[in-house]
């Protein structure tokens, strides 16, 4: 899942590393936005049940939902 | 982009993050692992060159390619 900050938030990393990028000579880099990725493995009976699973996660420990939006894809591991 | 530890590096963010989804209720979490996700936008007269000068950031600034992977996408913005 990646949980990244809201457009209306100001994120200073995003900056940071724009600010870099630029210094290094990548002057056509635009809108950098810095957020977190998290990859994890989940039992769940189907499809729906996981994704509620990951949602449940997002809201109470993954994401700030004041200040952050989370997105994420399912993936089937074999069984 | 995303920016994920290879698999052979110890991932004590994951762990601590693992721990906590355990201690929540979430018993059937494995393998947590977490990165950094990164969005930004470029100009560039075309695909190939976006693909060549994000990969050239991810290896010069945004990934540290000793203990770190990193993949991307690209979407074409609206002209």
């Amino acid at each position: 899942m990646e949980i990244t900050l809201k457009k209306a938030v100001l994120d200073p990393q995003g900056v940071a590393v724009e600010n870099s990028l630029k210094a290094l000579g990548f002057d056509r880099v635009r809108q950098v936005r810095v957020g977190k990725y998290i990859e994890l493995s989940l039992e769940a009976p189907d499809r729906d049940e996981a994704a509620l699973q990951v949602e449940e996660m997002s809201r109470r420990l993954l994401s700030n939902p004041v200040i952050e939006d989370y997105s994420y894809t399912l993936q089937e591991a074999g069984v």
